[in-house]
């Protein structure tokens, strides 16, 4: 965070001087917009700072440094460990509205959902995620198996297809659930080292590239649903690009590491690139020049036509497969109107070693970074982990991504005399950046209460009621299905019971004094009416309170 | 498993022996239930063995052995760990349809619900559970905190209030989540290391048992709605217990012990139990004598009365304390019609050393263990952990328990110079073992098939028509929000359509071929009629399609 600090300090004398230097307007304008995403960014992080409070419905700010490290006189370090944190029932509130959005739309098509064991054996986990493989959280032996924590869920899910590859040859499953990095937590970067990933995937074998198209209508849907502003969806594949490398003359042994140099396009300038590929990775100069040709293409269909036309590529066999795949691709697309969504981006070339054809990343517009003034882009504050899932690397501002891979499963599966895998199970999915999207959700709640409890109806108690009596109005509500709470004094004061309906943003009140009782009548309010008439409420029959708030629910 | 087996074995061979010896037909009887009593428990039991490969839609059993330990020839174990399972989408889908039954409940009371992490700091756990301290599953030390997974959510929901307490000194809380014991599995007993706790609790310093009958009101509601028959609920007070041993002279050093052996009643006859005082832990036999008087009681309010003047009792001022509170708790729960489910029963003690007033634990109707031919009961085979969750004894059939502590938050706020808890904050709560009623609901649809998707509509495509029609008609099906699915290949078999709706259970069925499209018409037929007529759909205009399918929808 203090990092960030600097660069919003930094921009801001920038600003200053280019004001007092009487600058271009549209220069200073640039400036100022740039100072604007730093401290909004600055904003967001703290909102999901780890050692943070959690954040309540809209009230002032907490003191973060009491909350932190309270060691209390019984020498009790009282805090959630590094890099996790609690969740508050207003944020949790939130959370579930995004969950609920994305599991409707994964079920409207056809997903169901599987759950697996929060650690699996260590060596189910080993080998899979190169460097990073230092980051799985270990349990301790304490005798037996050698256990971890998941590290995400696209493992868990193909070793789950694996184990029971006969009765799910073909699945259309998600996955909501935590997954662990022993990463060192960075509140700056919103790195976390417990976070929830979220998957869909589907697995079996189909013609080409219609399931490729429903995932991409899934993200679509999702992503409208969620209400986050436009997107667009980043669409290549690897074939396409493993083709380009091939004609352009990259040494076989080179291709992942230059497909990486390639993945920073959104990040950094080709200049920057070109350099990394030439000066760290020892690719002769031509040679990045021809992949600098293709790689900061992008389009649509007529790319495609472009690239199918092109004399070198459609001369290479995995280039005209992924040029196949695409126009296919495109075609499904077109029927699910979703091509208007995607962006054909030679650039995007994803992280993870085992995507075998389609790849796609979604990108919110408007959170594309901002350039400084020395022409650089601010760089991503959000690490892969956090937003991306099963994803190994991630552009600025990408919200979900993934691809096809069908090789996954095979590798739990063990191998046949010819050295095959014993069984495959292609694969595509998605993984969608929830703690991101919380963030902005949040964020954009920063300013409200947020309603945390489903309560509708508060029974508040007058003088001379019982607490009998206000119980007996609250079984009759709960007996209706109607969302009712009441105080757990006996003599409430009735301020205090107004201000719990305002605390807890409950829409109605039934009222009952000794009075109301005695007459079999009760008031009701609503309470977010300023109508001066209705301050007391309006008398109902006791026989009628119900249906009349019933009635008045439905209205709400 | 093997021991269960065997129990069946012998209690078949004296079935066998009664009925060849012409014995009295009711003494053959009770024999037989006591047998089919064990057989049902074996194939409750034998659902949820955790080696056992996922539950699919009540088809045909699996070959255990051959899942298990699956070990291919890349050397690589392909299994979940030991006390840990998958769940399949069917056992997902009866679990959601439980866990939103439950939720519902708590939501129409008010409740929010927070998330802790999946692991704490070892030294907050440390000392909360006595001698199952040992179970706690380490985090391997790889440089920093030291953290171990969550035992049960009441520890961590207590760590929050401290930490939180001037933001939360009051709270309805609910918290469904995955708690670890790293316990020896024990299939028979139905004991996973992984398993699912699900909490009800109310935070906050209120008027005497005004939430505790709240909490009753809860729990009576959860059970009904889960449909899982008769219940009830045995309530207790740990102050007319405590007062109890006091006026009968127990050593208040023995008072723990003498309170846990009282807690086998359900299991043991009174005189195995008086044993165990006497015996084992030395008890003067004249006071166990006097205890055996007062704890074999049970009743309701009338009971109460008598208690309340009882000689030695109404001298003692812990029981009537006790006696009091439970005065008013009656009145409250006639007032929330949660009487009629209860029994006061002086012989439930619960196992938990920080219980300080009113305790309860539901006891399903029909659960009651069968009595074998020596008289003695079927033990328990269910543990304490996994229905239980923060409960260390449980009874036979027990679903759910709870009870008030008032001191546990205390623990984690520190002390004052007085040696007094810097924050206290009074808690009452309710478990209910939503493992055990997972595997009861499992049982009941046992034979039936589970619908895991959500799918309303499967398009079917006939001769002629393309996949880009098809895709089409799914997109004006997803656009309106109705549940679809299609098949993934370019030229499918019209019986494979079939049989994918017939498999997934799919309602309604749109049937398209090259010469529908053509006229812009569709065909809708209702999968599960066995109308001939009906066989090939009804005709409608394309245009009316998504209308005609909603109507139909509302009505299934």
């Amino acid at each position: 965070m203090d990092a960030l600090q600097a660069q919003i300090t930094e921009q801001g004398n920038k600003v200053r001087s280019l004001k007092s230097s009487n600058a271009d307007k549209e220069a200073i304008a640039a400036e100022v917009a740039t100072l604007q995403a730093l401290k909004a960014e600055l904003a967001a992080l703290t909102v999901n700072d780890p050692n943070a409070a959690p954040v309540k419905g809209g009230d002032k700010k907490k003191d973060d440094k009491k909350k932190d490290d309270k060691k209390k006189d019984t020498g009790l370090t009282i805090k959630t460990p590094k890099g996790t944190k609690d969740y508050s029932p207003q944020e949790m509130a939130i959370r579930e509205k995004i969950f609920s959005t994305i599991i409707s739309v994964f079920k409207k098509h056809g997903a169901v959902t599987i759950e697996t064991p929060v650690f699996e054996l260590k060596e189910i986990l080993t080998g899979k995620y190169g460097e990073d493989s230092k980051l799985i959280y270990d349990l301790e032996d304490q005798g037996g198996e050698k256990c971890a924590l998941r590290y995400d869920l696209t493992v868990p899910f193909a070793r789950f297809l694996a184990m029971n590859g006969k009765d799910y040859q073909n699945m259309k499953r998600y996955h909501i659930a935590k997954v662990y990095r022993r990463d060192q937590p960075a509140m700056t970067k919103g790195r976390m080292r417990e976070f929830f990933q979220c998957d869909f995937d589907v697995a079996g074998t189909y013609d080409a590239m219609i399931p490729d198209s429903e995932v991409l209508r899934v993200l679509v849907e999702c992503l409208t649903d969620l209400g986050l502003g436009d997107f667009t969806i980043k669409i290549n594949h690897r074939k396409i690009l493993d083709g380009i490398f091939e004609v352009c003359g990259v040494p076989t042994d080179k291709i992942r590491t230059i497909s990486s140099a390639v993945d920073k396009l959104d990040k950094l300038p080709w200049v920057d690139v070109r350099k990394e590929m030439t000066d760290e990775k020892g690719l002769d100069p031509a040679v990045a020049d021809m992949i600098g040709e293709y790689v900061q293409l992008k389009g649509g269909a007529e790319l495609l036509e472009r690239l199918t036309t092109d004399a070198r590529l459609s001369a290479n066999q995995s280039a005209m497969q992924g040029l196949q795949d695409m126009k296919l691709l495109f075609q499904y697309m077109d029927a699910l109107d979703v091509t208007r969504f995607t962006s054909f981006d030679m650039s995007l070339a994803r992280g993870l070693d085992y995507y075998t054809g389609l790849i796609y990343e979604a990108v919110l517009e408007g959170s594309a970074p901002p350039t400084l003034a020395n022409g650089e882009r601010v760089r991503a504050t959000v690490r892969q982990g956090t937003d991306e899932l099963d994803e190994s690397t991630v552009g600025v501002g990408s919200i979900a991504a993934g691809g096809r891979y069908d090789g996954l499963v095979g590798m739990f599966s063990g191998t046949n005399k010819k050295g095959q895998p014993n069984l495959v199970i292609p694969c595509v999915g998605v993984s969608i950046g929830v703690e991101r999207v919380f963030s902005i959700m949040l964020q954009k709640q920063k300013n409200q209460q947020i309603k945390a409890n489903a309560t509708e109806v508060y029974v508040v108690g007058l003088g001379g009621v019982s607490i009998g009596d206000r119980l007996k109005i609250c079984k009759e509500l709960w007996d209706a299905g109607i969302k009712a709470e009441f105080t757990y004094k006996l003599k409430p004061r009735t301020q205090s019971q107004w201000d719990a309906c305002d605390k807890d943003m409950i829409p109605l009140a039934v009222i009952v004094g000794g009075d109301e009782i005695e007459k079999g009548l009760v008031k009701i309010k609503d309470m977010r009416t300023k109508d001066e008439s209705q301050k007391g409420g309006i008398e109902y029959p006791r026989a009628d309170m119900v249906a009349e708030l019933k009635k008045r629910l439905q209205q709400l």
